[in-house]
């Protein structure tokens, strides 16, 4: 205290790292560095091919049957209270009956539990789930939310192949070799984000063998259900839930469109009642006791969005999304450069592969993205953020005339950097 | 494999304790554990003055300009689509605007994130804050839910001493005992849950100040704001942002009524960047990134509701919660075995104090409120859910004649187990 200057002040708070590391590479972290290279001076609208949101486009405007059950929730004056942590009961109930309406059992409310989208579903169950010294066994390209969560609360993530020849099916055997005694479970994403792929019964049946093998559950991802638009039905792999037993994952997002809305389910598909002998269902309940809740207006139009929807609303959209795949296939065809191995069946996306060999200066997929934002005004997510190097994810889920310039402006891109021969 | 019978399958996933005992003890859990004891064949309404949620209630009604906001911003179909982690820059500049008119320095947009109601915002900042070895300063009595996400960050947790003899003042001399070199926060809980006080000016100066001097971080839970109806007026603790950093905690679910309704925030009081020097912002923004966000369309209601609710509706609910207020200090003079030390001025609760000596048969608060709820049907929260043990914690908000029912209530069960002279 010299000259009577006080000492600089010590504060004794610091951020926490594990936050930031968590979070490092995620699809809008990622979006964001390929966007900064757009041009402001670019005249053209921009185009975004990629997140999985297309709900701003007019042919993927939601039901204003789901607008009037939110509106008519809110009007009542019915849902302004409280919730109970695991979601009101019409709300459990509703969901139940839609999701056993495909299964060969009935679900009851008591196997619901209502989550803040499909994300805190996600979390939830990671959150569960991790013990120090445990693993969870994860895809291959896969969505990079698990990840982030997984390393937040020091789960141990081993990857498993989903294999490009063979429309993206899990490479079981990887499977088998990576797991050990302390594997606890895995992740199946159906319908695929980020393959677009739609996965077989037969399929599904010999992961479900696989997990039993191993004793292990599967977290079954089917935020994209019923988005299926090709050969492959949807089958939920709660169908079999008498091998392994299955948390069920899912929301409102994305088959109405409106992943804002925040209304999303963790579903126990487990008939021999493994997961509460377990203790995994009391955890549950423990991290829905420590949480925030959905909206409870949510969870009150819940019954309405899930059973008055009519189904020509889904049709449109599926015929829309059946439409898009096939320009994002066809197109993709007519540029040297890209590769799409199979065309997409179901969700929002594709992966496709580059080929970087035929391109001059172009060091990997990043530099791609990056490039082709800056000269083609077109927002396209680079492999590498969703676990596969030097390809790209394209969000084909946009209006079907700007993903036709989409593609053209791809086009002219590879012309302007291709390999001279 | 004896006689072709299988071996009982081993299945290697678990429960997490962590997370079971991390809410153990939370508000809905004792009350559950009361309300177990209501009997069936009372033929009364039972009276609930357990938990905050007013919202229920004809004098408690949100108003139609809320209502109006939410169903108009669902409808435009603008706010379908994933926010911002860290929220929507209308909304995010609509709550700096509203907070800002009471403080010395203009908030900016950038000083606010959006949480999914009040508990997100808690949430948060608990575990950016932890970090191994570090503890924080709660208020005892104060509000669980600290406590419990604190337990699942591993936070330690050290408690000071609100003074009821003092209108339930902070203990300051405690806290300066009470912390060390690890002490990175302390909360302070204005308007008071579970207290009903109101801090004057010249305390939470104070408050500002030994918090500069120990070199923390004072947490300002201010999810009760301008629900006051004494003489103290309320003050925010960020008019003192220039003594210490503020983070404050807020939500649209107490002064609207709506705790359903899910819109929180956690703003950066802080006019010299201390927070974004010390790692805490980009822990923040590092922890929105990985969780989930509040409705899209509720953060596009947001600017319409703040700046557009009229002045009447708010002095509506503040006139009801005084006369409720007096109820509660005037009747509690009435019953021999409880006393309330000060009338409550402010959020919606006040601890009143039990005196066992007066009772036959009654062995502490729980016991109490379990009796009072099987031959009264009324629900009181016992004290040591909250920290004080042998007290009772009441929500006078509800309406005004079931509160004076309850008292009376109150006094006939009291006039049953009256020890006798």
């Amino acid at each position: 205290m010299e000259n009577g200057v006080p000492p600089p002040q010590r504060w004794r708070f610091e951020g926490n790292d594990r936050l930031t590391r968590a979070g490092a590479v995620t699809v809008r972290g990622v979006l964001n560095v390929v966007m900064e290279n757009l041009d402001g001076n670019d005249t053209r609208p921009v185009i975004h091919l990629g997140q999985g949101d297309p709900s701003a486009f007019p042919s993927f405007r939601t039901t204003h049957f789901a607008e009037d059950a939110v509106c008519a929730a809110v009007r009542s004056a019915q849902f302004n209270g409280y919730s109970s942590t695991v979601g009101i009961p019409s709300a459990r109930s509703a969901v139940a009956q839609y999701l056993s309406k495909e299964l060969p059992y009935k679900l009851s409310a008591d196997d619901v539990f209502l989550t803040i989208g499909c994300a805190q579903a996600l979390e939830a169950v990671v959150t569960v789930l991790a013990r120090p010294g445990v693993n969870i066994l994860l895809p291959r390209p896969g969505f990079p939310f698990y990840e982030a969560r997984a390393s937040f609360s020091s789960l141990e993530v081993r990857h498993f192949d989903l294999v490009p020849e063979k429309d993206w099916e899990v490479d079981l055997a990887s499977v088998e070799a990576l797991a050990d005694e302390n594997t606890v479970a895995m992740v199946i994403i159906n319908p695929g984000n980020p393959c677009g792929n739609v996965f077989k019964y037969e399929h599904l049946k010999k992961v479900a063998e696989t997990a039993k093998n191993l004793g292990i559950l599967v977290i079954a991802d089917e935020v994209y259900d019923h988005l299926t638009f090709g050969s492959n039905p949807f089958v939920p792999m709660g169908v079999f839930a008498s091998i392994a037993p299955i948390i069920t994952l899912g929301s409102i997002s994305k088959r109405w469109v409106v992943p804002g809305w925040k209304l999303g389910w963790l579903v126990l598909n487990d008939p021999d009642r493994i997961l509460t002998k377990q203790g995994i269902v009391d955890s549950i309940v423990g991290f829905l006791n420590i949480t925030s809740d959905p909206a409870t207006f949510m969870q009150g139009a819940a019954p309405q969005i899930l059973e008055n929807t009519p189904s020509d609303f889904f049709q449109k959209i599926i015929s829309t999304l059946r439409e898009c795949a096939d320009i994002c296939y066809e197109q993709s065809k007519e540029i040297p450069c890209i590769t799409c191995p199979s065309k997409p069946e179901g969700s929002m996306f594709a992966m496709i592969k580059l080929n970087l060999s035929l391109l001059e200066g172009i060091t990997d997929d990043l530099d791609f993205c990056c490039k082709l934002a800056k000269e083609e005004s077109i927002v396209v997510l680079p492999g590498f953020a969703v676990g596969l190097k030097n390809w790209l994810r394209v969000t084909f889920a946009t209006e079907p005339s700007s993903l036709d310039d989409g593609f053209l402006r791809i086009k002219t891109f590879y012309q302007r950097h291709a390999k001279k021969q």
